[in-house]
């Protein structure tokens, strides 16, 4: 890279992070997934939006000849591999035994379903489903059933979280489902391409590769597995603590990377498998775990998907009824699988198409694999356009729907009721009673009404039963008439005002709780999320230190151990 | 980059940080820096060792055209980028000004004296320095002047952790005066690129480029950490955690550093500035920095300092008496600079002795500077080695030396004496006599003594004062005469001993420690470092279920929370 294109590199990446990270947050904002946002943001930076109302500008920032192409292909290159060995980590094999038939059958015809409907219709109607003249029609065929079959780990992980569903019994067969269907997709695509393909040297056949790649897959999962939990404790003992263990799992990546590029197969494949067979150990600790996770998902990822849409012009290889079939097909070959699947399995039915609903989300797994086709020469760009859009929409729905299916509702947050003018910084009284008046306020000026029609109430209550619960928290409050929804006001006080505490220490923060006369349940919701929030201490030490709303709420996100 | 450099770019990157880091790992063993170990790697990889004996090996895994050099800098760049990011977190401002006066005056003459010292030297002789003779004779001996004047931060605080001194008062004056020498160096190193410059474009004039550099300088290091410190509870609070927070420091970096690029000075530059005024907000959250500091220290900095020898011919570049001249000026200036200070600001002669050593390690940075003058043209490759080689030197001799000016002895560790036939995966005994009997048969089995002999001192010890000492341990202990040296046994007990524990609850870690008779100091610290090491639940969880010693080792070095 030249002087000249050394500052562009920086800047360029600096651009493309902050747009991806920012409409990720976005897009989370509205529970949807982050990936949305994340290619959202390319979609912006590239010809499609930028490149069409400031062409140069859009040259200028990421040019399409010279060095910098070549260095930006570097770093997404080593980001999706990074990516999906992270992603291999996620992949709990030994859970998956542990769920047994019902998981197996659903899996099963979650895949095998879709692979079907997407595989014949692209057998049958190849040019309807973008098939370009010159492709192999068989080859096609089985990718189009291989991008329809696959699912979105980490989608569907988010959803069950935000349904407080991940450990429940429906929520982990659907991960392992997921899990299956995520392993055998990928083994499939490798497969796929090893079809296609003659190595990185047209040193191998394609049975030779194909093989290969097989052989591959089944020693990194039994052999490989095992020998990674043997070394892993000598990694952990003899070497510096995290960077050996870190630099095990990278090198890793990177050298089976290496090897499934050059049998001819994609490098990630090879990543994604070593992260596989390395995250079934129990003897990699959640904090490595984690330093991973963290830097992959929220440096390289973004990274990584945010520069998916500078390549291709989403407006121009926009084929609208190409678009509307793919997603017919794989809606109605994954959902008819998996529905059907759950009730052999024994769900019912509502279990059944929340279920197949989830199963149908694609994410970034399926915008990762039709980038891959698209790379290697498999589908062009309008074929390219719709499975990206499939995979989108299909992640879209799916929380939704699962939700209403299942009739959960979400977790509720204290932090949803309490607004900036809810915070006192410091409170100025000593004891209860003045704490209650002085907090109900600041409420009653939020609501309009009288001082003492709060404070009464909560005071009475309070004199039925104290409200201190210990660990520094005090919770006094009141269900009240004509109130228009829940309302949370904190107040901190360094002293400390005695509550009469379980464990005789005074309360700190004081969180007056208010919620409407007939809902007995949010009430209920409130208090067991602030018990929940407050009960690591450096969670309360942190809280105890703001001076603001926001950096209470900010210490509530990040103090936590 | 094509099929055929794919496999090699992975399989490149996976050998270098391979190497890098067993290197660096071994360095370690040997109470070495890191770095040293990882340029090694380097220079076995590069053209020194590996080009000499197997050059077409070499080329094949580091070819000198296409599109691998561009990707290859493309990751590196980035990766030093972030090196610097992270070194600026660990430059804490505010501390240095609570320490004053003496880090103020040490800090002042380490600079000046070593500045001097190399300024003068380069100006009278500059051959005999390694000047070319096209080079510009001012800007030549100013470069000298501020590569001999910068000090390595992380060598010197590692070397601090190592000899338990990092808190004390002095260990408190040295990282404040190295902090100092850090800042001011990089800042005379950046006014001196800005001296050859005219920017990325040539737009700028040489005084129209250092003008913008000081203002910049002086704006992060007021405004700019301001403003960071105001913004980081917003990010905080509302975006995802840790996400918006990672993704906040990258983006800032690659930010900075594109602008600095721009205006002519390195890019590693503002990498380090943003850093700087980032790390000094009390909002940011040790979690973050450590995630930073992990993944960088341990992937980003190993590959970065492990092509730097790919570049370089280290054994056809090294002219002896070139290296000899810059190691005498380099260490006398730097010696003589922070010891006569020290004595001013009031240490003692041996104190200040230890400061100078210690200021006297340049480490990475040195490394860095001297890839930086290279890359600009300022020196040729016979300076650059010497400039590796010196601060590598300056390096290895600091910890050792500061040990026994100051005669401080290593922090003991137990596991120094434990091998791995002193552990006892599984107690059978049930009694407090029975399992010091089991473990003391163990240990004389070691030594080859008796099992009484060992057993009746434990037990008479046992008799006087019980040994539980709470949270599930106990130290079974004697001082035996005739005992070669410490000697520490460990058994596991799932059920747990009754040991008459303050917290009456049983032992199921039971550590038998035996010392020379002689020996008084030993076993407290013995005991001391076994009390630290399983305080923390998490770690005495994981090492009762570890199934071998190194399990038990890998549990204590990483289970930590």
């Amino acid at each position: 890279m030249t002087h000249h294109e050394l500052p562009v590199f920086f800047l360029s990446m600096a651009i493309v992070l902050f747009s991806a990270r920012s409409l990720g947050e976005l897009a989370r904002r509205f529970n949807q997934p982050a990936v949305l946002g994340e290619l959202l943001a390319g979609i912006v930076l590239g010809p499609t939006v930028l490149g069409a109302l400031a062409p140069d500008l859009q040259a200028a920032l990421f040019p399409r000849d010279g060095a910098l192409p070549i260095a930006f292909q570097a770093i997404t290159t080593l980001a999706i591999a990074l990516f999906l060995l992270v992603a291999g980590l996620d992949v709990d094999l030994s859970s998956v035994f542990r769920q047994g038939r019902s998981s197996l059958v659903i899996s099963f015809f979650g895949i095998v379903v879709p692979f079907l409907f997407g595989f014949l219709s692209a057998w049958l109607l190849p040019r309807t489903l973008g098939a370009e003249p010159d492709s192999d029609r068989l080859v096609f065929a089985l990718f189009v059933g291989t991008a329809l079959s696959i699912s979105a780990l980490p989608v569907i992980a988010k959803t069950l979280l935000d349904l407080d569903m991940y450990r429940s019994d429906l929520g982990m067969v659907v991960i392992s489902v997921a899990v299956i269907d995520d392993l055998v997709g990928w083994i499939l695509f490798a497969v796929i391409l090893g079809m296609m393909g003659g190595g990185a040297n047209g040193a191998f056949s394609v049975p030779m590769t194909i093989t290969l790649t097989l052989v591959f897959t089944l020693l990194m999962l039994t052999l490989g597995r095992w020998i990674i939990h043997r070394i892993l404790p000598h990694v952990q003992a003899y070497t510096s603590w995290p960077g050996g263990i870190l630099g095990f799992a990278v090198v890793g990546g990177l050298l089976c990377a290496a090897f499934t590029e050059w049998i001819g197969i994609h490098a990630i494949f090879g990543a994604f498998l070593f992260g596989v067979a390395l995250g079934d150990s129990r003897h990699l600790r959640e904090k490595t775990r984690h330093t991973l996770e963290n830097f992959v998902s929220f440096i390289f990822a973004p990274i990584f998907f945010g520069t998916i849409g500078l390549r291709v012009n989403f407006a121009a290889h926009f084929d609208a009824p190409l678009v509307a079939w793919v997603l017919v097909i794989a809606c109605t070959g994954k959902m008819v699988g998996c529905s059907w699947a759950g009730r052999m399995a024994g769900l019912s039915w509502r279990e059944s198409l929340a279920v197949s609903v989830g199963m149908n989300a694609r994410g970034g797994m399926g915008i990762i694999l039709a980038l891959l086709a698209l790379e290697a020469g498999l589908i062009r760009e309008r074929m390219f356009v719709a499975l990206v859009v499939m995979s989108l929409f299909t992640s879209v729905i799916a929380g939704d729907l699962m939700q209403r299916l299942l009739k959960r509702e979400k977790v509720t947050r204290f932090l949803d009721f309490l607004s900036p003018a809810g915070f006192v910084r410091r409170l100025e009284a000593t004891d209860r009673r003045a704490a209650i008046e002085e907090l109900s306020a600041v409420a009653s000026k939020a609501l309009g009404w009288k001082t003492d029609r709060i404070a009464q109430a909560v005071w009475m209550r309070e004199q039925m039963v104290p409200t201190g619960i210990g660990e520094d928290v005090a919770i006094p409050h009141a269900r009240l008439p004509g109130l228009p929804g829940p309302l949370v006001v904190v107040g901190l006080s360094r002293r400390g005002i005695d509550f009469d505490s379980p464990d005789g220490e005074p309360a700190r923060l004081v969180f007056l709780i208010l919620t409407p006369e007939g809902d007995n349940k949010t009430q209920l919701e409130i208090l067991r999320d602030i018990g929940r929030a407050f009960h690591d201490p450096s969670v309360r030490e942190a809280a105890l230190h703001a001076d603001s709303y926001v950096e209470f709420v900010a210490a509530l996100k990040s103090a936590a151990r």
